[in-house]
């Protein structure tokens, strides 16, 4: 492609728009244009990123046995109330009004879509297992659009939905798409890894998310570098010690203290109380379904509202208000406690499993209680895994120190289990003769997110550095100068048509621009190599192939391409 | 791929919900299933054809220099507001709500898109010409969705848009997009004609739409067999004579008569009144943005509403109602005429200039006025050509007698002109540095009714002849026996593995099926090729290969492979 036929409208200046530097390059690079807010046009050079992206997937998903179909975009309403998601997705999903006023969904996801078709079309155990798959426009009405397309309204996914006779089957399913994954990634020049996913209520088994290191990410994954051990912070667990056992403190009677303007753990452990926070209990009052529900935590863990969904078995639920709590315990926040309460649910941490002398709130605004023996005091109707790990804590593997690091969701393979098949009506015959619903797994990729992953991940401060599997080009061939008569123009044309013969995807800079020009945009939006034809260089007899980011190596004009294919072959 | 391994739910019974013939063997051969009225999944043998379509689009745009890319399908409203088309595109728009109840709309097209990006990044001729295209699931808001992926709700275009500094050179542009249109329906085997086609409000020029001659076609087109004329039904004209002529008849005074409860043309002819139709002049009265106008033909002539809207210079328009009728000309439709009315604008259609001694209404109910005289006594404030051609009159190049013929409309190429660049402030800078609109032209192909019109053309009664260059395979290998001992089966699971090793793309029908079955389903999914594996033939030396819908060849085995992919060249 000439440069001077297409479009790459590179930009020297940063854009405002822009928080995040691949976000920032997407644009300076000329990948993309911003329509509205999460709504992006893909110019030519973005679309030949993207394209290579789909394209790998689709090899990858293919050699898994992955089946490519096409589900429409727009959606019934009545197969997400047969599924149960019509009220719990409301969040996400844009409505959309036909003229004779039906109401239809823009789908972000197809469980419903794809599950509605095996049951009409899959009837016997003889034509499982199978899985289908398709890389489509998905929308999602996000409450706040933004980093380009890492969070966008309009987006482009690669989503499959597996369909197995047997639980050990739907489990090899679920093996083969991680392995796939694992493959896509790499291939895409990606260090993305994965890690245990929450289940939520979908209720457990297997989940695991693949996520890609990087500061902008929106996610926190907790890793241990000695054990293999790595889980997205809403599922991970440590193995801290508990610093209350019931053998370490005395068992005192409860005694109430009054304790004015103290509304906080904070402000509890100051003077003149001094109670450390991790000797406090820490009440929170929650709406599940309509019904208070009390949780309890150490004064100094923080509540993970994920493992809450997954004990709750719900994720309607929601930080009660000030009125509602005072309606439920006859007290604010800020003295709030469990002792004595009957008709509320309680479910504590397990961390505070057999803790004594505790402080807590007293049910009265002012009040606390004070030497509080949990298992003595308090009726707790669930204990679980109720806390957010923190960096330092123990690996539960190996015991070493966990860390903690930002990273970006660039894909999620999860096992569903029979919730849509049993509620759509998916059952196949087995051998006997009997009916089972199929068990399903459901697999992600955000395609258009890991394109702007690759970014975030190879960059440097001129640009982009393509991994060459991705590039939109794999070389630039760049004359200095374009008079169409002058030895550096036509070794140049020569140079670029046999490349393209060959079927190098090159990219021909004719435009007419200073060289300091040309070389910084090849290097803005990224280009693997740059085969520079100058004056200078060819009356020594060479031309010059640089190494995005790399060395200058100079050959003879008639191995520049056969050198540029040996260079591509390497990377 | 094996056949066992994917899904392709052939069905020996004609689908209720399918009227036409294409759209019941997208059905009866798995390539398609319905969500919902106008919405289809592809499965993995449609969208196998799909792709293919959409290769041949896409290598053929690339050839004419047209660039890729990618636009959101969420549109604001605001972009349709500045072009002016929200209001007139009102009826097609899906409109979307998101959770701040702002509203988008679900592009059926993207002139507004495209035109603001370009308004954006292009400022100067040196960066023109340029086209831009795309290949995307376009929404709209169908009144009667049907005949499966022909009207649907949810559909893939092509759609380019071109931006030039001259009307020359958009000239230049729609020819090539028009060449482009040419080869790629004849590589999609489709036998599609290029009409001229209706350019309605837009304003003149160019416009040509490419039709498939069928007779489920939703369009009319009117031909001539001995010249090249072809034009859409809204566009055509003819040379048809005018029967009343200046010179043809007395110039009698006007004369009043009653004729209580004749109220059509039709009656008016018959005793005992006897008025041929073409001496009769036939009063419409319509509604164009809110006025009353009168519209008049020939009695035995049709109006044709697109060369009305190019007339009146407005898509706002339509019949009046009977009050309207009455309040405007105080008499009821059945007795309208123009005769002396004044106030309101009167449209005549050429065919009618210089007639008289014509019969109209008296705008009395129950009179008409006979020796009417058209330039005499009536105030006609524009003639032009409002009628619609029927069959056999003369064609306007050669006066031989035209056809019409239904057909389905797969392509359009339009000359926009600058009604978008001016409104989207698209300009550019001349040499002179001057600015201008830049010069536009759309041209849009419908993807997957490209791919069901290929099967309009492609069928016999056993089901789908794909031509090669769309067939999902090109050959079925077909064991008629799946023992893997036999040598059956070993020889076609060698030929199979030697036919994708040379890059064929082959069906293996492994299914435990009865020879018939396999053969009625490769013929129904239409695939060009069956290589038949048998113990009969093999005892002979001999393996079958059988073109779809034509001969039955058999070779050596070991000549096999060869042979196929020699069959397959030749297609």
């Amino acid at each position: 492609m000439r440069w001077s036929q297409t479009l790459i409208p590179t930009l020297r200046e940063t854009p405002a728009e822009a928080e995040i530097l691949s976000h920032q390059l997407l644009l300076r690079a000329g990948l993309i244009r911003k329509l509205a807010g999460g709504l992006y046009t893909f110019l030519p050079l973005g679309l030949r990123v993207l394209r290579k992206v789909e394209q790998i997937v689709r090899e990858e998903m293919d050699r898994a046995g992955a089946l490519e179909v096409l589900m429409p975009a727009l959606q019934p309403p009545e197969i997400w109330q047969q599924s149960g998601r019509y009220e719990t997705a409301q969040d996400v999903l844009f409505k959309v009004r036909d003229r004779a006023k039906k109401e239809w969904l823009l789908g972000p996801t197809h469980e419903e879509v794809i599950t509605t078709l095996v049951a009409g079309e899959i009837s016997s155990y003889r034509q499982l297992p199978k899985n289908f798959y398709q890389i489509q426009t998905k929308f999602r009405d996000e409450i706040r659009p933004r980093f380009g397309l890492m969070r966008a309204k309009e987006f482009i996914m690669k989503d499959a939905y597996s369909f197995d006779t047997t639980d050990e089957g739907a489990q090899a399913s679920y093996q083969k798409m991680y392995n796939a994954y694992v493959r896509i990634f790499q291939r895409c020049g990606l260090k993305a890894v994965p890690v245990e996913a929450a289940t939520g209520v979908m209720g457990g088994k297997f989940s695991h998310e693949f996520m890609v290191p990087a500061e902008t990410g929106e996610n926190e994954v907790v890793y241990c570098d000695t054990s293999d051990y790595a889980a997205n912070l809403e599922k991970a667990t440590s193995k801290i010690e508990r610093k209350h056992t019931e053998a370490g403190s005395a068992d005192l009677p409860i005694e109430k203290f009054a304790t004015p303007g103290v509304g906080t753990i904070e402000a509890l452990s100051r003077a003149p109380y001094q109670v450390p926070a991790d000797g406090q209990i820490k009440t929170l009052v929650f709406m599940a379904e309509s019904k208070p529900v009390i949780i309890l935590l150490r004064g100094d863990h923080q509540l993970n509202e994920t493992k809450l969904a997954g004990v709750l078995g719900t994720t309607t639920f929601r930080a009660a208000t000030a009125e509602e709590v005072f309606a439920a315990l006859g007290a604010h926040p800020g003295s709030l406690g469990a002792v004595g309460v009957k008709q509320i649910a309680v479910y504590a941490d397990a961390m505070l499993r057999g803790v004594r002398d505790m402080t807590t709130g007293a049910n009265e605004d002012g009040f606390h209680l004070r030497h509080v023996s949990i298992e003595r005091d308090l009726q707790v109707k669930e204990w679980a895994d109720l806390r957010t790990v923190q960096a330092g804590e123990p690996c539960p593997v190996c015991g070493r120190p966990l860390r903690i690091q930002r990273a970006i969701e660039v894909g999620h393979v999860f096992k569903l289990g029979t919730k849509y098949s049993q509620a759509m009506g998916a059952l196949f015959l087995n051998e006997s003769g009997q009916q089972h619903p199929a068990v399903m797994g459901c697999y992600g990729i955000g395609v258009t997110r890991t394109m702007q992953a690759v970014i975030e991940q190879h960059f440097d401060k001129d640009g982009i550095l393509w991994p060459i599997s991705v590039a939109p080009y794999a070389v630039c061939v760049t004359p200095l100068g374009i008079d169409p008569a002058s030895p550096v123009m036509q070794l140049a044309e020569k140079i670029y048509a046999e490349l393209t013969a060959q079927g190098v995807e090159a990219l021909f800079d004719d435009r007419d621009e200073r060289p300091g020009v040309k070389f910084k945009d090849s290097e803005l939006i990224g280009i693997p190599l740059r085969l520079g034809v100058g004056e200078r260089s060819l009356a020594k007899g060479v031309v010059e192939i640089k190494r995005r980011g790399g060395e200058l190596i100079t050959v003879k004009p008639e191995e520049a391409v056969a050198k540029v294919i040996e260079l591509i072959g390497q990377r």
